[in-house]
């Protein structure tokens, strides 16, 4: 393959300028160019595709982590039984195993375990079921047995596939359902005698048991990914980010108020800092599924068995209220109607004051969440903001009488009710979105109540009783 | 079975009243209470999730249509397999056919296609990679062939259990590639021989393509349901409950305005249809499932195979921005600060009108498109929309002097300036609805242009050219 002739043609080919000086015909040259465009066509899709993944690899690892997994869980099962001698080729025994690996290996342990359980459940149900239809079909004579066996296959088929559409088995059985009617059409159009397919379900609920098994201990033991510590760290998250979100927002509308000279560098850096708040408004799938994958993990890191995730998704629903808020404030500052400097001038205070403490909040809120302790400080500050919103009535109060002073030495070209148009806007917005922050401190406050997050009270008084205790305690909380 | 006896008996056992009489002791009473309670407990457990299931099959009974089809779909696959003599039980070839109705038949059309088609795909190209790694292990001896095959299956199952996070793949080819490790799985690591193995891939290809034929099939002939008309027939709904919510927030905030007398019937109904426009604000998620799944139908009524599903997305977020200004506008209304009557009496008919010219561009909107045909209407109804605007902002322009000479006549206790911020809000949100519903417009004009709907114009000509033609071409459009 290294020789000098082999590679002296490879050269010829591969290069296409050399190949057309070749007096060898057009056709087989233009074949090999549309050959040759056609490979580095392909090549180039296929390294733009290998950029792409290793991006993706690189920016989320444990996507990258979650595959490794699923190869050494697979490679764990096919070792096993390529060793054992009652593998028997596809269809035998080890097929269920592999088939279940591959089937509930999901990213997160919850989805694993929700997968595991209801292919253990579905199967088992399914079986018994299936063998007694079985029983009965066969005890009733040759002529009846296919009648017995289509009426009862299509019955109970319309009817599992119809209740996967009842929310309450949609969040909890779809899968099981799914595995339900696949085992018991299985099980009941067999035509196995009664006694070995007791001898067959054995082996498969077996097979299906050291699938499930494995699968549930590789994700648990090798880097768990927990759906209940993304939805934690994602509420959290997305709290920081509508903090960031209403920050950015009036401290753009107001950024040449000040001081028109002000430089514009990092503005894109801050301005894709203040448009991340637009991802709350589309967490409800996410947050949803992932408190579903939650409630069947089990105790890990500080999150007791019964945690109550649950709660996070009304913080979520009290998160998007205020995102819709920032949205609607943050469009309607771009709107057409701009107010003159001189009147935002007389507001530019009372409204950063307002957004800031406001978003000192949401911050505080979100410290709560991620260390799980009860904070002193955000009474005082949600008083800091209601304190922010009566400074900015009051200011709007006392608007008026400065505003006509205003107009005493101003021409005033537009009437001035059409310039306070976005102002008022502004300064609506940013007190609805104070009232619904409240709904949100409310949220968490509940979240920390039912989660019994720790609080400072409690520290001092344990940490005066015995230090290790404490530490007990949060390790493994009470489930 | 109908004997007299066994009758008698049964009663007997139903009956707990007539076991209670009996003198047999009082712990067996009271097991039989106990029993009785839990089978009545179950009993009206199982009466209520029955009553639940049917409400749904009542309210959608296209979900009722699906599990039939599920049901009806297995019953001829296994009959298939039980009048032929080559099936052996589980773990025989009906195994693969049964497997692939189960797992593929979706209740959409396009998705049950993307189903198919995927596990077509995956099962060949795993087929034919595992062949030839089974292959290759085989040629290089007893020493390495367990190595290779560890190897490559832990790579491949690896990369591809990875490249399920990448976008692109997840959207169209997700199962497939879960497909893709099954199949490459349970080929490379059994132990039948090369020639046996593409013997066995030639029965496993064939029914699981007997499998997803009668699974496409079924899912067209019997009441199909096509994920595209969902798509269309959700966008245009949403559009109609957009209009609905902007009029009934509109109308709710000036209801007692004109005749503070009104009465307050239907109000609940009124409520709950100004309050569905929010499942527009949570639709992204069904809206992209919907059309990733359109694109695999076939033609279907007045749907073209190469409808432009893509564009129903972009109206869906223009709607969705529609709806976070409409969500503001909702919740700023029920603020704290309260308009008086008095000045809202000056904005009511410039107010009304807008949100009734606005209303109407989105019903016309949603006729547009639940009829494909262009409208004549919608131009002069958006330039209406933009009089409305205008009107509103001249209302506001002269708003100071009247009520400046309001306040001449009433004792003003509020400064003014604060009782005018809920109206100033409800103007300006009202303009930016106004402003983002022409971007709606916008979207569906795009939709409509690309989608080839009919124009009056084109109508007209066509008619004159040939009325059989035009009515042609509506049921088949080019595709």
């Amino acid at each position: 393959m290294a020789s000098g002739g082999s590679l002296e043609w490879r050269v010829n080919v591969g290069d296409g300028a050399t190949e057309v000086l070749r007096p060898e015909g057009s056709f087989v040259g233009r074949m090999v160019m549309g050959v040759k465009g056609f490979v580095w066509g392909l090549f180039v899709k296929g390294w733009m595709f290998l950029e792409k993944a290793w991006g993706i690899a690189n920016s989320e690892p444990k996507k990258a982590v979650h595959g490794l997994k699923v190869g050494l869980a697979l490679s764990i099962v096919s070792v096993f039984y390529y060793m054992r001698p009652l593998y028997e080729g596809i269809g035998g025994n080890a097929m269920w195993a592999i088939m279940t690996v591959v089937v509930t290996f999901e990213s997160t342990v919850g989805a694993t375990f929700y997968k595991c359980v209801n292919r253990v459940i579905g199967t088992s149900l399914a079986g018994g079921l299936g063998i007694g239809v079985h029983w009965v079909a066969a005890e009733s004579g040759d002529r009846f047995e296919p009648i017995i066996l289509g009426i009862s296959l299509f019955l109970l088929a319309s009817a599992t596939t119809f209740s996967r559409f009842i929310p309450s088995i949609k969040t909890k059985f779809d899968y099981g359902a799914m595995i339900f009617i696949l085992t018991f059409c299985l099980v009941s159009i067999s035509s196995y005698r009664v006694d070995k397919l007791f001898e067959l379900a054995h082996t498969r609920l077996t097979t299906i048991a050291i699938g499930t098994s494995l699968c549930i201990i590789v994700s648990m033991l090798f880097c768990p990914m927990w759906a209940g510590s993304q939805l934690h760290s994602l509420v959290f998250r997305n709290l920081d980010k509508l903090a960031d979100g209403l920050d950015g927002c009036v401290s753009e509308y107001f950024k040449n108020v000040d001081d028109p000279e002000m430089e514009n560098e990092n503005q894109e850096c801050h301005d894709s800092k203040a448009q991340s708040y637009k991802c709350v408004l589309n967490s409800k799938a996410s947050e949803e599924s992932m408190a579903n994958f939650a409630r069947w993990e089990p105790a890990h890191g500080r999150f007791g068995f019964r945690h109550p995730w649950k709660k996070y998704l009304e913080v979520g629903v009290a998160m998007r209220k205020c995102a819709y808020c920032i949205e609607a404030l943050h469009d309607c500052l771009n709107s057409e109607i701009k107010a003159p400097n001189s009147l935002k001038l007389l507001l530019v205070e009372p409204c950063k004051a307002l957004s800031t403490s406001s978003s000192k909040v949401l911050k505080e809120l979100s410290i709560v969440i991620k260390t799980m302790k009860k904070s002193t400080k955000i009474d005082l500050e949600v008083s800091d903001m209601n304190i922010a919103v009566q400074e900015l009535q009051a200011a709007i109060a006392s608007f008026p009488s400065t505003q006509t002073a205003n107009e005493e030495h101003e021409a005033a070209t537009i009437p001035p009710l059409m310039e306070l148009l976005p102002l008022a806007t502004l300064v609506s917005l940013l007190i609805e979105t104070a009232s619904r922050i409240e709904h949100v401190v409310n949220a968490v406050e509940t979240l920390a109540n039912v989660a019994n997050f720790d609080s400072e009270e409690e520290k001092k008084r344990s940490s005066l009783d015995n230090n290790d205790h404490h530490v007990a305690m949060r390790v493994f909380p009470e489930a």
